[in-house]
Formats: structure tokens, sequence, C-alpha cells
């Protein structure tokens, strides 16, 4: 931990102090905006406004940072791969250039006409290039769950207590919260026709994850420890693995799924970097004992202890008529990340405990996050067992999958006893 | 076709003249090489030589050609974006350049010393910078192999005449030929054991396929038809997915293989161009009439009759023992791309038909090319029928699986009647 996590920081940006936003000075998530007719830049998030960091460098801020000129494109993959040592500093650089109570802030605020913008006013941008994304099935409870519709007497396949189960995902479809997404046609099949047809697909779902991305990688055919993994991590988002159910039942046998998750998956713009989560660090899932524990490669004493992350995830769900007659939101779910069976360390290093390379830049996604209980289940295929119990809405609408028109809002934020809230 | 396929065609270039070359003057593969000392540049492969396509601009060449400055960086990607047109004059320039019997030829063959490397002065690079890699699973003799070995009853899945099946494999991991592959560790767990254990892998293998690389891709949410598949397609090439069949059989199920294969992937370095291929295309095979007909999205008169592709996949193993004793590789099989059971661009186009964006320089691969002879067999899963009848070399070794020291030679080719054969 370090002076940037102290909870008793204010800003002299007024809306990040007002407990109730996602970007406390605390946070200080990263991320790519663009103002109308300009291209994408950088930016830094704080209470309801961007940091522009380009801006800053301009007007002679945070001039002693060699981060700085990291920013100077439209993507954060320079910044990703920085040593670690340069981002750290560059976070307690912004801090001081934010906080209410520094000389560097009292300048700062003197310039925030040019060096803020405001969020409403711009808009976010895919955060990094992503070379590689990989989807894993971290969730214990997701997979005994869509494990029960197939094989109702072993929902959890003999695999899954011993390797972190994951699969590559496609990265050139991966868009930011906000852009639309088409509803895919597909090959499906009823259980009752003879033949497949090549249609809309009628079980189009999300999946609410939580997504990391790789910082610094490892070069072909070196592994990476599970000791030295979390430093691999640059930082966190939230991940919808759009879904299409009625295309994954027929395709998925025996090479995995494809089409009915590559044609889109959305990624929440801001990313919370690794050291404004540290304060938010748990213990990993304590395994019962009748569970085998992790093969030598997916075990340490540091992961074991301080592996898991105090992350929550919420579900919002807004159909057409529901903002036609100005209702808010319908919250669907709410799971916690501390039930995840896998840490995101072990994730990473099984990722490359065969020598796969990892880069700057890639995506790393957890799997549906669900918990125990119905009401924090990560999709519509567990929340409506497959739509045979479909969900009632406000607005007198039921919903089996996803309608045209539907709204899908994650929210997601780390949570500790006496320190600021920090979301995504 | 177009002049630039002309049987008679001969090149100032004497080694592409001599019957044997993977290279003639009607080939013109593009790829990336490297001099020692400089910096990598696209090259065209003629013969047992390259054409340094920069230093063909810089003395004077090829001036008129649009395509030229998208050859100045170190990757295909530029060119593979381009204009079809321009691609096409491209080559016909390239053609003419390089022919015995133009004035420009007489020009270019003064300034060979310029011009010209020795293909053996130069290391080979990844053509490419590749976004997104595909894995088909197009071979029904593969399928049925493989599936054999675990479904002794049903070997094919019932989506397999349906679905062209494919998965996202690693693109962080393609290397190009020629470079050393370290056998993965990874996750095993025989039948008769109580618990896995991580280990070197104990059945390494390679896989013969066939790639193409994606020219003109489809923005986000728009398909591509059957008919407008072989436009995207920017040319062909080798690709060897390696394989770990231990970590494979414990790890795949249910989301597909991800640590079996990501380790490493190895690419031919030159791309034979769909123009090139193009008096080499053939119909696609007929399906027996028992068979499902493809659904329409994946159907057409046009790929019916030309949809195939005379290609020939040949591959041969050299261990550490026959190199050191002076033998020649042994030759392990010999494969006809005819057998496909579906084409390149019925997987292209179901690649797409969700709306799934395809990029330039993406990589699709055919999957395991087998025939359905014994000698036919596109890998050693299949060749040794998992070891059960290991293959027995000249050398007085046996192999299961590949061993430490032992090199994977795929060599391929396109053929046709009264034409040269060209090669990979």
């Amino acid at each position: 931990m370090n002076e940037t996590h102290d909870p008793g920081l204010l800003s002299w940006v007024e809306s990040a102090n007002d407990g109730e936003t996602d970007f406390p000075i605390q946070n200080l998530p990263f991320g790519v905006f663009a103002r109308s007719g300009r291209p994408p830049a950088v930016g830094v998030a704080i209470g309801d406004m961007i940091l522009d960091v380009t801006e800053c460098g301009r007007a002679g801020f945070l001039a002693n940072s060699p981060a700085l000129k990291s920013c100077a494109g439209s993507s954060l993959n320079p910044l990703m791969e920085l040593d670690g040592k340069f981002l750290s500093e560059f976070r307690s650089e912004l801090s001081t250039l934010l906080r209410a109570d520094t000389v560097e802030g009292e300048r700062a605020s003197a310039r925030s006409d040019r060096i803020l913008v405001q969020s409403n006013d711009v808009s976010l941008q895919l955060p990094a290039k992503i070379g590689d994304y990989t989807d894993f099935y971290a969730s214990v409870n997701h997979a005994t769950n869509v494990g029960r519709m197939f094989r109702p007497d072993s929902p959890l396949l003999p695999n899954y207590k011993h390797v972190p189960i994951g699969y590559h995902g496609r990265a050139s479809s991966i868009v930011a919260s906000g852009a639309a997404v088409r509803r895919p046609w597909g090959q499906v099949k009823s259980g009752a026709a003879d033949e497949p047809t090549f249609v809309p697909s009628g079980m189009l779902d999300y999946e609410a994850e939580l997504g990391f991305y790789v910082r610094k990688g490892n070069p072909l055919g070196n592994p990476v420890t599970i000791d030295d993994a979390a430093g691999c991590i640059f930082g966190f988002c939230l991940v919808n693995d759009w879904s299409a159910r009625d295309i994954q039942a027929w395709e998925y046998q025996p090479l995995g799924p494809f089409l009915a998750k590559n044609f889109a998956t959305t990624v929440s713009p801001w990313i919370v970097t690794s050291e404004a989560a540290e304060p938010y660090r748990v213990p990993a899932l304590r395994r019962p004992d009748s569970d085998p524990q992790p093969l030598d490669y997916l075990r340490s004493a540091a992961d074991q202890e301080r592996g898991g992350l105090s992350a929550v995830l919420e579900v919002y769900l807004s159909s057409e008529r529901m903002r036609s007659e100005g209702m808010s939101p319908a919250q669907l779910s709410r799971a916690s990340f501390e039930g995840m069976y896998w840490t995101v360390s072990q994730m990473l290093a099984h990722h490359a405990s065969n020598g796969c390379n990892l880069r700057a830049g890639d995506l790393l996604a957890s799997g549906t996050v669900s918990g125990e209980t119905a009401d924090s289940l990560g999709c519509l295929l567990e929340l409506t067992r497959r739509g045979a119990a479909p969900l009632s809405l406000a607005s007198g609408e039921e919903r089996k999958f996803l309608l045209d028109g539907d709204e899908v809002i994650m929210r997601g934020f780390l949570e500790a006893p006496g320190r600021p809230r920090i979301g995504f």
C-alpha cells in the first residue's frame, strides 16, 4: 500500500468526493477517450470528469514522469509495457496532481478548464490493442449450474478442480461499453428437428465477468510462476461475454464455443490498476477439505493469502418498454468475486505454464461470475434455467433470453472495510 | 487467369526455371526476410533467390505501382489491405520485371546484385501481424480417425457434416518455419492415475495443415457471403499446429483445446497469393448422396465448381541420429487437400456468418489434412494410433510421438496438368 490508497484523500474535483462515485481519488483508472473531432487520447477518470493526460503534459504538469510520453497515443499499450516502478510513480504523481491539499493540486485546479473534460462530453474507447483474448471458467457455481443442465448426475467434469479451464476468444470483436451488438445468425438445431437451420439466435445471453489486462508478458517458451503472476497484471475491468446459447449448444463439440461467442465481447472502458486494487485483495477461496489442492505450479502462500479480490458484479436490464416508460433498469443479479474457484494469478500462471507467451495488452477474463444463490447468477442461462423459468420484470414483461432493444448494464466495484468503494 | 499464369514463362533468374523449384515465375509468393543487421523487408521468392521489393523501388523499378509503398514496412499487412486490383497489377509488374523476355527484365537482371539476395543468406520472418488465428477441422478423415479413438461406435459427432467446426487459436505464439519449439509442460492424467501430474508432455505431435490469410475483412456485424469469401483471401501457407496430446486429452472438455496447442504454431514464411493459386482451383469435394447438403449460406455453384484446391501436403521427419548419420529426412505422409470436407470459402463464410469481423492479416487454418489411406495421415496421433502402432524409421528408431531433437519438415505444393508445380 502507498499514499495513493489513503482513505482520507480528497480531490479538488468535487464530484470525486461524494461517496457515490466509482472514481474517487483512490481509484485513478486509465482509459482512452475521444472528444468530437479530435483523436482518441489517454485519460484518468476522476469523479464525473476525465483528466486529459496529454493536455496535462502540454500545460507543464507531470513533466517529471517517464510515463507521460507513454500516454501520447490512442491506446494504453505503451503504458502497459512500462516498468512497474514508473507506473507506480506515475500514479503517485497523478494523485498529487488531483489532491485538494497539495501545491500541485492547487496549480492544476487553476487550469481545470484545460486539463479536465466532462465524461458526458466524450466517447469512451477500447483502452488497449488486445493481441489475444482468453476466457476462463473459474466460477465453480457457474460451471456446476451449466453442467447440471447437460449432465444432471455429474455436473462438474473430472478436470474442473485441477485445471483452470479456459479457451481462446476472439480479439477482433471486442468493443467498449455502449457499442450496439447485433443479434447473430447461426446454425441451430432443436432436439426435435432432423436438420439444423440458419436463423437469428433465439437464445441471446450475456455473461458478467471480471477481466484483467497483461502488463508484463513472458517470452515464448518461458512460463510465469504463480508468485510472479500478480506482477504481470496491469489492471481490471468488466467483461460481458455475449453468448448465443442455441448456436453454442449445436456447435461446441468437440472444439468448444466459437460463433456462439465471437460476434461481440464488451469491456468496460476504464482499467482499475493492480495498484489501486491492492487494498481490496483478500484470501483466495478456501477449498473444502474434500477438494484436491492445486498442483504446485498453481499454489503459493502469497496467492492463498492475497490472491482473491473483493469485487462485486451487478447486472441490470433495461428494456425498450422500461425506457419509454421512464423506469429504472431492473437489477438481475449481484455476485461476489470472492467465491471464484481460481484466482487471477492461478489463471495467468496456468496460461503461461506451457510456455505460451502473454503480451502487454492481452485480455484474460474470469468466465461468468456466479454465486450460490438465485440472485447471484451471472447469466440468463442460469437465471432462467435455459428459459424454463422466465424472469418477470417490473414492467410486466418476461425474459427467457434477451430481446431486441434490451440494454444490459453491468456495474462492478471493489470494497473493503474503512475504505472508499472504487468502481469500474 | 492472366498472363502471369502462362506456363511458358521463364525468368532471368535461372534457378526459377529448373522445373524443381517451389518458386518458378508463375508463383511469386510474398514474404518478409531479414539480412543480418538490417531491418526485415518485403520480398518475393524466385527460384533460390529473393527479390528485395524495397531495393527494387530504390533502383527505380516498379515505380508505377501503387502497391510499392505498401511494401515499405516489415509485414505484409499493408499489402493485404490494398484494393485487389492494385495487388493484381503489382503481381503483373513483378512478373514482367522477372521475365527473361522483357525489356524490364533485361534492365532488372543488370541490377541483380542490388535487387536480389540469396535465400540462404537471410532469415525468413513471420510474414504478417496476425490479429486473430482460427483453426478449423475440415478433414472428415482426420475427424473420423480422431473421433474413433474416443467414440468407436460414432466417430463423427452429429454436427460435423453441417458445421465447419473451428475454434480460436493463439496468435501470439505463431512463429515462422525454423524456430525451435520447446516441449511444453502441462497437466496430464493417465486413465489409471487418481490425480493429474504436471510434467513435460510425453505425446508431442505435429499437425499438417493448409493456412490462409485474410486480405479484405468485414465490419463487425456484417457477414460475408459464400460468393464473396474467395475474394477475402490474400493467399495460402502451410501450418504446423503443434499439439500435446496428453495435455489435450485432460484439458479439452468442455471448452476445447487450450494449452495443448497454444505453446507454438509454425507457419511457412511464403504466402502463395490467391491469384497464383487460381489455376490450381478444382471442384469442391463431391459429397456422398447420403450426406446432408450444406445450408444455403455455405453453398454456391461457383464454390462447388472452383472452391477446391489441388494442393498436396507432405510431412518428413529428421531425428538427431538421422542427421548425425547423414540420412535424409523420412517421409511420413502425403495428403491431398482435395479430400477436404469443407472449402476454404465455406470456412471463411461460416466464420463471418454471425457477423464476426475478420481483419487483414488474420490467419485461418484448415485443420489436419488427412486422406483415406495409411500413408496420408497428417499427424502422429493418427499415424501411430495414439502410440499403439509406432512408426519404424530407416535409422532403426521408432516413434510413437516426437522426441527431443526431432525436426518436422512440411512441404506443400499446388499442381495441375500442363502447369508448373508451385510450392510453399
